[in-house]
């Protein structure tokens, strides 16, 4: 299916049917999102996938108790750095070397420009830009769960330095950004379910300077 | 071409030859943009496509004079909105309620209780709020460009508030966030083409709470 298609298809299901989503297609999704570019190679977030339905029914009422957490079938929960620092940098361009065959150091003056810029900046602004990276992953893996026909609804309203404690992402020095649920939408319940999609149209939103 | 196969493909191209993007194509690259889902959909933000070579020019040195401004065939400004006003939400859910034709009104509710919350926020995180919608709009491109095998370089690393004034964006309400230029790489001068993909273990990344 082509990604436009796919696109069209998609919504942000509210309700979903419990049906699980086969594993090779999570890993596609996940794959996609781990393949996604980041500021300069960083990927500074994690990825927690939840599925277990005791840790589901705690995270609920932090989101909200909107349906689909229960419904869904895996809840990916995409966590960014809370901060930058330079020893983050170091397993970072360690792990580039690495894998790049380079010798060890070969990236010294780059790690440390990178270093000196990103921990000028105040600490929101830091978690701000590690939670946009965090965001072009989690939308490749709605691209790949929509073309793969599984819904994935990008939620962000939840209580955030809630559900940080109750996954101790503060103590992993994380903090969370955007929850995907992945599923199947639950047609009958949904009311939204099949609604004309609302879209911008594109004179309003692109402009051609030639 | 697989989603998968084409990330596989995919790298930020700091060289590009020149070559044109077809119109079909591009209209695709926008297209997915398009139809990416953003928070309430409100799209907070617009697209600018320049491919004037003496725009490009102007914006080339608030891009540090990286190469792929001029070499790209189209250079897409991704602005978010820089505020967010009442004024917005009603354009919006004007349009809502008559695409779906839906009776005037119909959204007052949760058009004001969107509206209480994202006003209630500082200029700041509304603006960081919009970027991020930007961002997942922006990855939806990526990731048609990346099927239909046009290069997309995301792009951080620019004078903002400079971008700006020359775009006018502060008159119209916006602010640039991210650039792309789509186009074709050049193999023979970008030293980091054929380079292996550097990414985060899926061990590193991804945890399983099952």
């Amino acid at each position: 299916m082509s990604i436009i298609k796919a696109l069209q298809w998609r919504y942000a299901a509210k309700r979903m049917n419990g049906e699980q989503v086969p594993d090779d297609k999570v890993k596609s999704i996940l794959e996609a999102a781990r393949l996604a570019p980041t500021s300069s190679g960083l990927q500074p977030f994690k990825m927690f996938v939840v599925t277990n339905p005791k840790l589901k029914e705690r995270i609920k009422p932090l989101a909200f108790n909107q349906p689909q957490i229960m419904e869904c079938s895996h809840l990916v929960i995409f966590a960014g750095w809370d901060t930058y620092t330079i020893e983050r940098f170091e397993d970072y361009f360690a792990h580039y070397e690495n894998e790049r065959e380079l010798p060890k150091g070969f990236s010294d003056s780059y790690k440390t420009s990178v270093a000196k810029q990103l921990t000028s900046w105040s600490n929101e602004r830091q978690q701000e830009h590690a939670a946009k990276q965090a965001y072009i992953a989690a939308s490749f893996a709605m691209v790949e769960a929509a073309v793969l026909q599984v819904d994935a609804t990008p939620m962000e309203g939840f209580a955030a330095s809630e559900l940080d404690k109750l996954m101790k992402f503060d103590q992993q020095g994380l903090k969370s950004v955007l929850l995907l649920p992945l599923g199947y939408r639950d047609a009958e319940n949904d009311w939204q379910t099949g609604l004309k999609k609302v879209r911008k149209t594109e004179d309003s939103m692109i402009e051609f300077l030639d």
